[in-house]
């Protein structure tokens, strides 16, 4: 931590700070400067309560320099975390994965004919909503329980693992019943009752970026899950908020290197949120894979103009089949491949 | 509603879309152009899928008319909503409210002495946490039912109102049982479970504008809580995220006469958190007045050097007092004046 | 400035980098932390080639302390500078300025009638665009010469000083000899090559904030106007890019008081381009005046219906003159004072 | 066009505005809905003066159907423009292009090197800057007429293309001279004049996004370009500003899918720039290639710890040999290739 003084500052603010990280039980380090000075602070500044002695008289700002989260950093595991969602569906190695399906779960008959059309176009997982969080209250909000029982029909089907998000405790519950993974959706990112609640349930979490949340905050939302015992967490891209209307949000691919220098936990995309468009889906999915994500998330459906929500951005199966065909060929430029199909 | 065709689109395109529109029973209107056919809807667009229309071939894009909120819009009822959180302190009125306190309830004594600063300062309501989110699951959390039970002692010690804030639906059951006004952050904006479970207990809501939420999304939140039949809404700007590090989030006090012309409901501005800097916080309060909002939230510790959360952006009680004068000078200017100071 | 190392930087990477801080003449003073070293400098660090430093192996990252711009901060000049426009026109003291006036001018008759009517309601200034920055090349851009003469013939009959943009460095030629200040548009915040030819031609600059220019950006901006050894540069902000479509730009008052922490350049506030909207102009230069503005500018058409750019935003004259009454009130609120009204 | 009216619009407002259509020659199509009236418009709208009509009284606002750009259109040219900046170095059709160099020129040792190693590793056009833009007054302003000259030395040493940027018309008018490909940078995007004037000089002009341009404005500084008579533009995705600090910049790739859709000119990406890191810059080359680019720019020295700018980002000529032959297989991935070298 550098806590950099105002030039006018005097030599007692000076004091006060450096007794105040005396009693903080660190060591201070003033360093007087041609126009200010600035005090270093040596140890592990996580520890320290900064908002404290930014609040001091003659103080401009406070550098930090750790990172405030811990479990997630590189620092405290080096090697990347792989998550196994289902057998053989390993998210985080050199495996490439590949989650998809309809945004929603509309009927026993949509369900499988979409697991079926994404296993067969290469497809590792099935997502599909039970619980849908809208933004209107009048917007369908998904069959719950009943769509929960659909997505295990289809897991039994095609034996693809399962995704779905949970948006409160009793959700998450039942997620953690029915699938294989439990998603955290964008608008509760920062929801951290929900979180210390899915760290217990110990099931896989996807994570999504919400849609203002930098870098920082979705590893310290991963550190919530983490820090009560969870070590299974994936954290997903899906865009974020920005001042041109051309695409729904801006899908942040940068994001995916990002994570991978500071966080051993494995990182994932969603083209199709990420960009609410059907024909940006593709050329984002396959720029996904080649920045090095970890997998995609992608929505398809069977039918989707008859979709009863998000049918503007999900695929067409054979738009999806021909995804897949150039994903396989993407992920061995880079010397990775897509994971084997999951066994039925 | 308008659909609208790309320029290559068949005269079948045309007639799907005029089919789709007829059979979700509303009447089609083409519209053909120098380049391209627009094709308009008659009736009441909100209860349209346009997501379904908007994936047909041949559509450019689908522009919304109507708003997708409709018990929060003037449509709905055209006079101010007037929120009365306790006796005497109205809110959405000509008064000009003024909620003061401290980031968190931290002990007796703190707390007692931020709620006699700020009744003698001239404010209407304490505001101060219990239940705190905090992006770091390894700070302070805020001292839970205790700080409930602190406030509660505070408001009888001085007739101030109570308004904190309630991250989960257990919280949002004790907050009801001792405050006045169940504020829901930032971060909890769109988390519907709890938006739905505020709005059935009754209670006013003070709800915040998330980091990255548009005003349209604002009130989409509020017309959960109002379509659960609790009509008691207040809203509050408290600063959107931005690309200068100059302040934390960037203060959209627009968002005030924005809301005002869609919305009947009162909108309050919490310049504490729309800056994080405590030399800021006087200058916006001013400036949110100014653009007429209905009150204001601010941060006031009695000591704000040892404050355990955000004491750099609370401003000390001899600060706040000269705030509240300057306040009532500039509410006066605008033909507003401050709510009177409530009776112990 | 701080070299921020990464944990698992070798000894030599240390070395590396105190030996280059020596080579460029300053001091390093290493500080071994639990985690990783940070490298603190001594002196001046606006002097150092920081991005040499970021590109050595081992560097985590470099946290710079001093400020990149030196004569417009308030280290360089501590006491406000006061530009004074034209006789008794003085921005940045006391006295809140009024410049206000159409969009474009478009004829003799709308520029007078546009002077008397400000000028009677309070305006201290004339502002009215002659060359005209406009997003497509197929809009009205603006009379040119003829505009500038216009604009001097207003000044004659009212006595009003006269404010306008320059596009280039042949129209600040002809703005300098025309009128009394000279106005750079957002566009054209970093266009170095025509703020270093109106730092030489030493009339007063207004300079406006450009759509994604941070406060520093905007500063560093003035540097090169100063540089050049013209002083009298008048900053402004006029709305930045942001998510939210309810208004054409994200009006960010909070600049303001921290433009004044950093700087002793005045700051004036355009409330017509920041909301982009005329039933927000009103509430928000209010809010810009209570924030501590040196002064706004705001746009004002006899007939806002005929206007041939952005009539949408323009005040009638009886609004605007109302909003000055209120101005009064408010400045006075904050003891300052609108500044008296020009001799003709 | 859609003129949307208030819900209180009175029919003598719904006739005014129908009035003004007709005034404008076109023909006004009123739509009565549940709760306001909207009004179409038939013709082609970009000829409507569309700010007029917004600012009459009743109207809620103006939906605009039609593009502000014309030229730049895929309606008005549907097959895709090749742009060939030297004997063989074609952009826009199936090739995809490298165009690579150091940030500055900065010795005739340097870029000499620079281009042999750049050549040697497959890059079709050698990139550097001979004036550079720096948002301080104090940093390096780049070699001027002196770099260019080494440019065109360099082209004879090795036959690449020299693309180099502009920023005044003096210096367009010399980089015309010397180079193959005049840049504007992205703070001068929307620098008018600039535009006009090397619209005039006919040379093609790689037109780089500015930090705050949506697509929309990107397309109308094209067509700045285009209405001049020079149908030679290149656009450039450079990434735009973002709330989060962990790159420099949003590097924004679905830009490439949407410009592609929208206009018929070719889109490069720069992910030197675009992320400010030189880890993060392989990755996301990478993804712009798997995302549809038609080629990139990217930043290389012979030695980035040496380099007088932007060292930070610059690769080492190991890891560009590398990135190219990944970008070889990617390419093929999606049915392209990388264009032939450049024979010397």
């Amino acid at each position: 931590m550098l806590v950099v003084m105002q030039p006018n500052a005097s030599a007692a603010d000076i004091d006060k700070v450096c007794d105040e990280i005396v009693r903080q039980g660190f060591k201070p380090l003033p360093m007087p400067g041609a126009v200010r000075t600035a005090i270093g602070l040596l140890g592990d500044d996580a520890q320290v309560d900064w908002s404290y002695i930014e609040g001091l008289p003659g103080v401009a700002n406070v550098l930090i320099v750790q990172k405030p989260y811990r479990q997630a950093s590189r620092e405290w595991k080096n090697e990347n975390t792989i998550v196994e969602i289902a057998p053989g569906v390993r998210v985080g190695g050199s495996d490439v994965v590949v989650f998809a399906g309809p945004c929603s779960v509309e009927s026993e008959a949509q369900i499988l004919a979409s697991a079926h059309a994404v296993r067969n176009a290469g497809a590792h997982a099935l997502r599909g909503g039970a619980f849908k969080p809208r933004s209107s209250p009048y917007a369908f909000q998904g069959l719950g329980l009943e769509g929960l029982k659909l997505l295990a029909l289809a897991r039994n089907e095609t034996g693809l693992a399962i995704v779905t998000e949970a948006m409160d405790e009793r959700g998450a519950d039942l997620v953690a019943e029915y699938a294989d993974c439990i998603q955290i959706g964008a608008r509760n990112m920062q929801n951290y009752s929900l979180l210390r609640h899915v760290g217990k349930l110990g099931k896989p979490v996807l994570l999504k970026r919400g849609m203002a949340a930098t870098i920082n905050d979705l590893l310290l939302s991963a550190e919530y899950v983490l820090s009560e015992g969870n070590p299974n967490v994936i954290l997903c891209e899906r865009g974020v908020r920005t001042f041109d209307s051309a695409t729904r949000n801006l899908f942040d691919l940068t994001a995916i290197p990002v994570v991978q220098k500071l966080s051993h936990l494995p990182i994932m995309a969603d083209p199709s949120h990420g960009t609410g468009l059907r024909d940006k889906v593709t050329p984002m999915a396959r720029a996904a894979v080649a920045a090095g994500a970890d997998g995609i998330l992608v929505e398809v459906h069977p039918t989707p103009d008859k979709a009863l929500s998000d049918g503007a951005q999900s695929l067409y199966p054979e738009q999806f089949t021909e995804l897949v065909r150039q994903l396989r060929l993407i992920a061995g430029a880079i010397d990775r491949q897509l994971a084997p199909t999951p066994v039925r």
